[in-house]
């Protein structure tokens, strides 16, 4: 909620040409298209950027000319800046503050960069609670020429800075001049602690629909404000570190485009060798069979058909699961409810792919010139494989993010490739040991 | 921004227990829940309910209770609790509307739900060009008794209702009380069409940091403004959406928990088998590999590692272009860009893979008791397989986003099941062709 960029400037097409060709450009181009703009172009065009790319710019302009750029910030986002640079440059840029911004941007690193406290400004509104509305609105307009976060929601702390109530400016506007801020502040207030999960605040934003959450420490002092502005990037980074790694790759924690190659393959070449390495147990599994095999080639025909009707069955439902636990509408304890229902998903998705499966053998046998005896047999293989193997798929992509979270890992971890590897190998397992049943 | 809810009065147990326990209650036991909490805890609980939450607990309610709790609702949330009801429900919420407010819905029902149109609220708060900053100040605070949506952005009309510029409260409480709201407000506005998608009114507020956007029609008439606080759910929901496509399942569109069995399978069995029915390819290319599988039966050993390998990267490398898609990182003209640098990613995964894989193999034959002819050579077909599989898995998980965008697709429809299924037979016939000619 920086003024500048809260008043809505839409960049003139300079700045958006600058803005649109941004993540193809070196640091020298951008330094250059920026020294372009007009000065106020240019202060808007600044506090539009990401943390990382102010940081990047400010490092790749004159010492003597970042001071300037880095007091534009305020102490939530200028704190964010200092995160991004390396430990080498930290103190150099925090010494261009000013003494009071250096104290609050120095409090603020303390905080982990995902939590309340590293998101939250500290400069917020504050009224005392015997102070009468006509008062609070003189004293508010005064705070409106200082850089507070916003005025519109105005915190009421008593002496020692504990948060009593909130008042929003509106309902000062509608209340008596002559009542008190005690008598017209809301004193249920919906807070968050310092130290919680900035994904957690993402959702407590979007359940009450609010604008401002204050944070508060564990003897009830109010520390800081966080505003809904920043929580929009918050939930959508957030989305988008959970699906990097629901496709089996690392969060890549940048824009696509400006990630370097080397970066980009290191992010992914972890997880791919580690599925590979699991995937070689279906080496295992196959060859547990080969004799089975060499008896009976035609029973190869499938293999791919059904580990992977396995394998998509358990993506859907560990997708469905791995979503529902980030929103906080599946809890560790409802593991019991998925697995009942999703038992069902599976045996129902297995039917309908088992019945359709009938066919498909049947008709194969019927067309190819392969004469293969008792096809009928395959084809009820083949079924009541799939059957098997989608009920598992889809167990195990259920049941897995459970697992994850019960030991203190990630549930995106549950990825498609991953719940892939695993229904692999016990697909082959089921198919087999069906079909030597059954032929 | 309803006043009650954004005024964070946090649930007091009883109304958090129901809030906890609402996913797993019947319409009959939510109401009973909701007719026991106290009048100003039940407001604030409706108010926090999600539309169709709300439309739900109307239409459990004897008629002449809904007038109340409708009426409580600002005119966007209205329309959209009168959209979450049947056809046959519709007219009959409307009437429990006054004039005013009807009218108002009627005109925002005719926008798309998801449309900025279907988003937006009618009731901004509105100046004349030539108030002083003083006679606006006293006309807010009138307009505050009012139900606008916010008097902290407030909007500059002409005489035709045409959108002018735009001033905050807390620029005018800094500016001298004589000077014209002309000289204070800004004119380069960030504005949205009323028919501008939501998911791109979500990258809008990202970008810019905004707690407010103006929205016109065509002729710059503002007809509403949407608030950043309505924008938490939808960057939300429109996540939710892509991960579940994903997935390769379609999207739910309502908490897992909440949506009924025959629904659940019916969102999931048509990905399921539309993807089965491209995996009976496989039988084919596995069909014309028959004769080589009957010589060499050990060929089929390699065969879901390979095949799952192929499917692994094409998920990564398609998630990551879906993603930055979504977030406007990466345009259908950057395809070519992307091409060449997934074509070296795929490459270099590949080469990575391949490595690894030659002391798989060269193990395998060592510790098992089957003796196989040359297994140097197989070592070398399954590397170099695994190169060409790996890289094209890749190519055609990075490209198939773009060709279903170029087609008016979704992008998210290229989900890590469906890329599997599309690298599984060329995976087939790379491994086999591969193999007959070293072999």
């Amino acid at each position: 909620m920086t003024p500048q960029t809260s008043e809505a400037v839409e960049p003139t097409s300079l700045a958006e040409d600058l803005s649109d060709a941004w993540g193809m450009l070196s640091v020298e181009d951008r330094m250059e298209g920026f020294r372009l703009l007009d000065p106020v172009e240019a202060e808007d065009f600044f506090l539009g950027l990401s943390a990382r790319d102010q940081e990047e710019l400010l490092l790749a302009m004159p010492a003597a000319e970042r001071r300037r750029w880095l007091r534009l910030l305020d102490p939530d986002d200028a704190a964010d800046v200092i995160q991004a640079a390396d430990e080498e440059h930290r103190e150099e840029l925090l010494q261009l503050l000013d003494e009071g911004t250096k104290r609050e941007v120095r409090a603020l690193l303390a905080y982990a960069e995902d939590d309340a406290g590293g998101l939250m400004s500290p400069r917020f509104a504050r009224l005392r609670p015997d102070m009468s509305v006509d008062e609070a609105i003189t004293y508010l307009r005064r705070q409106a020429r200082e850089r507070v976060e916003t005025i519109y929601y105005v915190y009421v702390l008593d002496e020692r800075q504990r948060l009593l109530g909130a008042v929003s400016l509106k309902q000062l506007f509608t209340a008596s001049p002559a009542a008190k801020v005690r008598d017209v502040m809301e004193t249920d207030l919906v807070t968050a602690h310092e130290e919680m999960d900035q994904e957690a605040l993402g959702l407590l934003f979007a359940r009450h629909d609010l604008l401002a959450i204050p944070v508060v420490n564990s003897e009830g002092i109010l520390k800081g404000i966080v505003t809904v502005d920043d929580i929009v990037d918050v939930v959508q980074e957030e989305a988008t570190e959970d699906i990097h790694k629901l496709g089996g790759t690392q969060a890549l924690d940048a824009p696509y485009l400006e990630v370097g190659f080397g970066t980009m393959v290191r992010k992914r070449v972890g997880w791919l060798a580690l599925l590979f390495a699991g995937q070689t147990l279906t080496i295992t599994a196959m060859g547990h069979f080969q004799d089975a095999l060499a008896r009976a080639v035609f029973l190869s025909l499938f293999i791919p058909l059904i580990i992977s009707s396995g394998g998509n069955s358990g993506s859907q439902a560990a997708t469905l699961v791995v979503r529902a636990m980030a929103l906080g509408e599946v809890r560790l304890r409802d593991w019991w409810r998925v697995f009942l229902r999703e038992l069902r998903s599976g045996l129902s998705l297995g039917l309908v792919l088992g019945v359709i499966s009938i066919a498909v053998v049947l008709i194969h046998f019927q067309w190819s010139a392969e004469v293969v005896e008792h096809f009928g047999r395959m084809a009820l293989a083949v079924a009541l494989s799939l059957v098997g193997v989608v009920t598992w798929g889809t167990l195990a992509g259920s049941m897995l993010p459970f697992i994850l979270r019960r030991f203190g890992m990630d549930p995106a971890a549950a990825s498609a490739p991953m719940v892939a590897t695993v229904s692999d190998v016990a697909g082959i397992m089921i198919y087999f040991t069906i079909a030597s049943l059954i032929l």
